[in-house]
């Protein structure tokens, strides 16, 4: 492990993190609030991220291992520090409550502890959403573009932060795809900010929802989620943002490089979009009696798959209420998640393409054990290697999945809440059903499930293996066993 | 395909069915009820049967692809026929629902729609009871085993047939495995028996028990189950030959041939063995309360941790007033089922072994690109294609399960009873939780769901891909496709 570059980085993270806070504490000031709690923190931060930052390291190389232990450590810092606003504050006195709190926004879950969000501050509740925003595209990329690395070695940072199976530069340095894809987020953030506002949104609450959106977190200043306003037009422009920002950022690059035929030509795209769209029909045809009209029902049937295929979770119904055939389409939804390398969790729409595909592959290969068949991907084959990368992916996935729910059900609630608020929280979107249902919380849940639950939201977002392999003895051995990838 | 071939032996399997038959057809004589029902049924089956096995097929290779067509199709015609004595009977009416008790029964799954069996004909519940012990080992083993086959042509019908990743040659000759298989399977059944007369069990009954935990099925002839002789000795006969029963059929051969080294070394049976205790230890700690005492809630953990991971579905009590976490152990037992080789269902121990293993080779490679390892198992380095069967069974299993699950879901129960009916019939266990509990049944569901969980029942004992490549346009080709495997 190249420690001393690790403590840099770690360093660099620390500060961005007092950085970004000091757009709380504007807000914090705005509203005529107490500056003290982000303040402190900065500080704390500042007197944490200087020292370790202090010798500059010679030997500048990053391993994969170095990678992973980077981007874990680094997020549950972030965590660490990122809840103190709510503890000072005094909004979440508990650590552990505050702690879950930030996790579940960097994470961009958007799972909550709080039985009411509109008594908190405004400063806390605009860095509550914020973390979304932060955590989306994520904090590493954001040090990349901000502060150039030397190439090659931000490229293992990267892929163990980046969501999905196929973390592919768009332009040859990697510090400039990192600027790219944040102002790509930045340009799609402001204008929702601007149409919400255009539809008379008030700013504040704008600023909350697009951040939810755009990070795909869901956490809301209303108590209701986007229920609270019941206006339509909230309704299809956040759902619709959900799922734009849910979408592959280098589709968005490529519209912009005039490449649109690269766009057409995305699996992906068109099978997460024809996911979503069955999904609506089904669901607004089993839910037109409860709504009175197929119109409002579609309205809503659009707005929560949007929010859950995105894994962001507000919601504008309480659709724990919904009949046994929604409710287990959302289950279901729960799982797949959005598209690779957007800001979405879940499983990811490619790893099933991949794995669906990979599938039919083995099964022909039965009837015709000489047919040798590879199988395509966006149009390209796709290495055996990523294929049994995305089959340990699942298999780690779900053991972690069973041991977290065994671990869970010991609380003793029904099983239904047990499961859902696992998946909630491990594909990271934020209400479940039943008790984590829309109008419920996880208050209810023990300290120990809850940090639980919070390693769970982090295995989610990391895409599990920067966090599981923090636990393994090989990742902490000196040298002896790194050899140079010769390729 | 071999389409001569495949008529011959569908003709043996009707008139192996035809005289399995024969014994309830005693049993019916013997308590005096109307032999007609069978009487008819056995007639049919020779109707259909003899025709077909008229013209002794030329060719009598049998490829892959004819092997699963064998399989799939002899399991829905043996359902189709066994389903009659109850309709003729009149113990169960439609067809439709005796087809679903037949299937449940063949595959070793025990899920029932009869709200009350004690009303039952004693020969139809003998039937009821018999189709588990000829399910089990599986009907072309048996038939392997009576009218051998060329040899080499059977091992395709013995792949496609017994439950596992790994099904061995015990000895060079395939028939000859079958009859040392089919053996031990007699000789223990025949043990159980008579272990549960001297325990003073009506004979009737010791056969219907011994049946049933011979094939991991779960038909009793108790409304009760195991439960209504409310008797230690029993629950702990029976809960150990369940677990008998779930253990590779290879290590009974091992101990008869003094080859003990193998047994010892099994890395299968401890692993199940640990999984086993631990199960057992963990829910009777947790229904200690329940109970008052721990040898109570420990006798009642053993049998229901042991009907549930041999995946039988015999019940001693109503599990499903237990707490969450006993709950939830069960739920995770129903899927990791018992051991490959024997006549247990579920993924397999086996299956999970490989799959951990697997995963902890592939994160490691994470952390050292260049280190080379392969897995071993049962002493042995894995291929690589198997390690890659294992992966492909899962994703397969994975999605047969979410689409049974939203289709099953349309019938709007709850969504534990539906998601543990689905997990119950696909892992050919019985009983699961709140509606289709120990002391409930599946006649809620509509003929549609009855049929969507025989073919799950049928998927689960076969091991998906027979049943799955039905449906393949590729496996009713002509020969085109097919050449000769070089290995």
């Amino acid at each position: 492990m190249n420690y001393r570059m690790i403590a840099c980085v770690t360093s660099r993270i620390l500060l961005a993190e007092a950085s970004l806070m000091s757009l709380s504490l504007l807000a914090a000031l705005a509203y005529g609030e107490s500056p003290w709690p982000f303040v402190l923190t900065m500080f704390l931060l500042a007197l944490s991220g200087l020292p370790l930052g202090l010798r500059t390291p010679k030997d500048t190389a990053l391993y994969a291992r170095d990678g992973f232990a980077v981007v874990a450590s680094a997020w549950v810092l972030l965590s660490a520090f990122g809840a103190l606003p709510f503890v000072f504050s005094g909004d979440i006195p508990n650590f552990v409550d505050a702690f879950f709190e930030t996790v579940s926004g960097f994470t961009t879950t958007g799972a909550t502890i709080l039985t009411e969000v509109e008594p908190l501050h405004r400063g806390v509740l605009f860095w509550r959403s914020f973390t979304h925003w932060v955590g989306g595209m994520g904090v590493l990329v954001f040090v990349m573009a901000v502060l150039p690395m030397s190439d090659g070695h931000g490229m293992h940072l990267m892929r163990a932060e980046v969501p999905g199976p196929s973390v592919g530069k768009l332009v040859s340095r990697m510090s400039e795809s990192a600027k790219i894809l944040y102002g790509i987020y930045t340009a799609l953030t402001v204008i929702e900010i601007v149409i919400l506002l255009l539809g008379g949104m008030p700013f504040f609450d704008s600023c909350v929802h697009a951040f939810g959106s755009a990070g795909t977190g869901g956490f809301s200043n209303r108590n209701l989620s986007v229920g609270a306003y019941n206006n339509p037009f909230f309704d299809v422009v956040i759902g619709t943002f959900m799922l734009l920002f849910s979408i592959n950022f280098n589709l968005y690059y490529y519209l912009l490089m005039r490449r649109f035929a690269e766009v057409w030509k995305s699996e992906t795209l068109w099978t997460f979009l024809g996911i979503v769209a069955l999904s609506v029909l089904a669901i607004a045809g089993n839910i037109t009696s409860m709504y009175g009209s197929f119109f409002t029902a579609l309205r809503h049937a659009y707005f929560q798959v949007a929010s859950i295929i995105s894994t962001s979770g507000f919601s504008t119904v309480d659709f724990n209420l919904w009949p046994a055939f929604s409710r287990a389409i959302l289950t279901v939804l729960m799982f797949i998640g959005a598209c690779a390398g957007s800001t979405g969790g879940g499983v990811k729409v490619d790893r099933l393409i991949i794995l669906v595909k990979a599938s039919v592959r083995d099964m022909r290969k039965m009837l015709h054990p000489n047919a040798v068949a590879s199988v395509r991907f966006e149009g390209k084959p796709l290495p055996e290697r990523n294929i049994q990368g995305v089959h340990t992916y699942i298999a780690v996935y779900l053991m972690i999945f069973v041991v977290s729910y065994l671990l869970l059900s010991l609380e003793g609630f029904d099983l239904i809440s047990t499961f859902t608020a696992l998946s909630a929280c491990i594909n990271n979107i934020g209400p479940g059903l039943e008790m984590v249902g829309p109008s419920g919380n996880f208050a209810a849940f023990s300290r120990a499930s809850k940090l639980l639950l919070s390693f769970d939201m982090l295995v989610g977002r990391l895409e599990i293996f920067p966090m599981l392999l923090l636990f393994a003895p090989s990742m902490w051995r000196r040298r002896r066993l790194i050899r140079r990838n010769p390729f």
